[in-house]
C-alpha cells in the first residue's frame, strides 16, 4: 500500500509502498479516508521532533486521521463506521497513564505518539489500531474528520484551564487566543461558539489583506496585529483578558500572558518552543500572579473524552467556517502540496480515499 | 483605648489612645485576645505595602485577630463567643465580589485590608466588624485563634491550586514549601497533615542548629538547603514535587519552580515581591510548562470558607506544634519584643486580654 513517509536519511516526505498492516488482537483495521498536516509535522520533517519506531529507518508521517473500519477483526467496531484514532500509544508494557485512561497526562518515555515519536502514523492506505483508541463519529463529518484532533487539543486545554478557575465563582467575558495558525483559528471559532466569552481576539502578525485576518473578522473576533499591539499592551489597547489560549509556540508570550491576563484569569499555554534565555519582569510578574489571582496551565495531546467533545464541537461550528479553514485537500498524486505553508494555506490535508 | 498604630510621620509602632469604637448597625463590638504579627506587618512598617485610611494620619496594626463578642448589637453572634475577624472590606458602595461572598477574588481598589491597605486593623482592645466576617471558633481554640488567618491564606492557596488538577487524576506525593518563616511551616504542617502528601520538604537558607530546621525535622519533613540545593536541582537531589508552594517572595522562585515541579504537579504562588528583571530560560520553561502539563496558581487573601476550613485544620494540628512555633506572646507593655524578627523568633502574636 502506499504510505508518505521520512527516512532517516532523507527528512523530505515522499510515498514509500509498505505491506498492508495485519490487525493484532484487540486491533481494527482501519481505511484511511484523509490526513491533516499541522504544525507538529513540520517539525517532525525539520527533525526537531520525534523519533522513528525501533529499528525502523522509516517513520510514517501523520496525526490528525480520519478512516472507515475495514475489519473490525473481533472489535466492538462496526464495519464501515467512521473513526478517528487517537495519538498516544503505549509503549512497551504500558503504565498506569494508560491504564487511568488518561495517556495524554504520561511524561516522556511512558508513550508512543503516532507519527511523532516512536511510532508510525497515519498517512497511509491503511492503518491498524487498538479499538479502545478509535473514536466513532457520526458518517456525515467523516469529511471534516481530520479535525477532530486539533479540536480535542483545545478541549483538553479548555478543561485543564477551566478547572483551574472552578475553586471561585469565575465570570470570564474577554478571550485572547496567540496565534493565527489553524491550530489558533480552530480554537478562535471554539471560544466564539462558547456562551461564556462574549468578546474574543486573535493575535498574529500578518499585513491585509490576509486570508487568517479575514476568517478572525468573519468569525466576528478582533484581529491584534502584535507588531502594533505586542501582549503586555493588549489590556491597554483592547482590554485585560479572562482567559488567553498560547498557539504560537514562541516563549516570550508564555510569560507576557501573565500582563495579558485580567484579575483571575488563567492561560493556556499550547506551544512547544526550543530553548531560548531572556529577560523578564519576573518581581513584576510573580506579583502579578499573587495579587490578581492568576493562573498558568500548559496543556499537551489530548485523551479520548476530548475526542468525543471534540466531534460535538466540531458539528456546533458554522459551515463556512471549514470552507475558509480548509485551504487545499490533496490527493497522493500531489501530496507535497499539503505540506506547503504559506501565508495562503492555513489548513491542508492529504486525501487517501472517499468513503 | 489602647492601640498600636503607625503614624503617616512615623514608622515605628507604638500605643495611641483612640476612642473605643461603636459598632453600626450590622456590625458586633469585638474584645481583642490577640492579634499574630507577619511578613505583612513588617512591610506596612517599612511602608512598602499598604495604605492610611482616607482622613486619618495614623493606621491601627495587625490582621491576625481574635477576640471575645462583647456586643453582639443585634447580630446573630453570642455575646463572649470567640471569633476571628477576615481581613477585606468593602470599599465605599461594594461590588459584586463582596456581593459573591468572595472578597479574596476582588482586584486591587475594589477592597480595604484592615491593618493593611486603607483600614484600621485588630491592634486595639476593642474593634468592630459587620458579621458576615466574623467567624466563629469553639472556646478551646481561642489562645491560638491568631493562626486561624495565616492557615487560611493556605486552605485558599491549596483550594486553588488543587482545583487545577482536577480535570484529571491526579496522584500527589511529595510537596515542597519554599520558605521556612511561619507561613511556611504552618503550611508543612498542614501538608504533613493531609493524607495526600507522602513526603515533605521545606527550603530554607539557614545553618543548624536552628528552631526552623528542628521544626521542620520534628514534623517530619526534609530541610531544604537552597544554598546548597537550589530550586531547580531539588528533582535531582531529592525528588521531582508534585506540588510547591512558594512562601518567600523571592521571585525567582516563582519561575524556578517550573524545573522543581513533576510531571502534572502545580506550584502555588503566594509571596508578593518588588519588581526585579533578570534572565529566565524562557523557551525550557514554556516547553517544560507544556510537554509536562505543569500549572501556577497565584493566590491572595482568604474567604471566609477558608477561615471555617481553617478551624478544622488547626485543630487537627500536633499540639506540640504551637509551643515550638509560637515563639513569644506579649502584653501590652512588652509589644515592642512581637516585632522583633530574627533568627529565635518564628511566630509572635501581642496580647491584649484574656477570655
Amino acid at each position: 500500500m502506499d504510505a508518505i513517509a521520512v527516512t532517516r536519511d532523507d527528512p523530505t516526505p515522499r510515498v514509500v509502498d509498505l505491506p498492508r498492516p495485519e490487525p493484532e488482537p484487540g486491533e481494527a483495521l482501519v481505511r484511511t479516508l484523509r490526513v491533516g498536516v499541522d504544525g507538529t509535522d513540520h517539525e517532525v520533517i525539520a527533525g526537531g521532533h520525534g523519533g522513528f519506531p525501533d529499528g525502523d529507518d522509516h517513520l510514517v508521517l501523520g496525526h490528525e486521521a480520519v478512516g472507515v473500519v475495514e475489519d473490525p477483526n473481533g472489535t466492538d467496531l462496526d464495519a464501515g463506521g467512521v473513526v478517528v484514532p487517537t495519538v498516544r500509544r503505549r509503549p512497551n508494557g504500558g503504565n498506569e497513564f494508560f491504564e487511568r485512561g488518561e495517556p495524554d497526562m504520561a511524561p516522556g518515555g511512558k508513550y508512543y505518539e503516532r507519527g511523532i515519536e516512536g511510532a508510525h502514523g497515519f498517512m497511509a492506505e491503511y492503518f491498524t489500531s487498538p479499538a479502545e483508541f478509535l473514536v466513532e463519529i457520526p458518517a456525515d463529518l467523516a469529511e471534516r474528520g481530520f479535525l477532530v484532533e486539533p479540536v480535542s487539543i483545545s478541549e483538553k486545554g479548555f478543561e485543564h484551564a477551566f478547572a483551574s478557575r472552578s475553586a471561585f465563582d469565575w465570570h470570564p467575558e474577554s478571550a485572547l487566543v496567540l496565534g493565527n495558525g489553524s491550530l489558533g483559528l480552530l480554537t478562535l471559532a471554539m471560544l466564539e461558539a462558547d456562551d461564556r466569552f462574549e468578546r474574543t481576539y486573535c493575535l498574529g502578525r500578518r499585513d491585509r489583506p490576509d486570508p487568517t485576518i479575514d476568517l478572525i473578522e468573519d468569525l466576528g473576533a478582533t484581529y491584534v496585529d502584535s507588531r502594533e499591539t505586542p501582549v503586555p499592551d493588549v489590556p491597554a489597547a483592547h482590554e485585560p483578558m479572562d482567559f488567553v489560549y498560547e498557539a504560537t509556540g514562541y516563549p516570550k508570550h508564555a510569560f507576557e500572558t501573565i500582563d495579558a491576563l485580567a484579575p483571575n484569569g488563567v492561560g493556556a499555554l499550547l506551544g512547544v518552543p526550543e530553548d531560548w534565555d531572556f529577560e523578564v519582569g519576573g518581581g513584576r510578574l510573580h506579583r502579578e500572579f499573587v495579587l490578581h489571582n492568576k493562573a498558568l496551565v500548559g496543556s499537551v495531546n489530548s485523551g479520548v473524552q476530548h475526542f468525543e467533545d471534540a466531534v460535538d464541537t466540531l458539528r456546533s461550528l458554522p459551515e463556512w467556517l471549514f470552507d475558509d479553514l480548509v485551504t487545499g485537500v490533496y490527493g497522493l498524486d500531489e501530496f507535497e502540496r499539503a505540506f506547503v505553508d504559506d501565508e495562503t494555506t492555513i489548513k491542508t490535508a492529504v486525501q487517501f480515499d472517499s468513503r
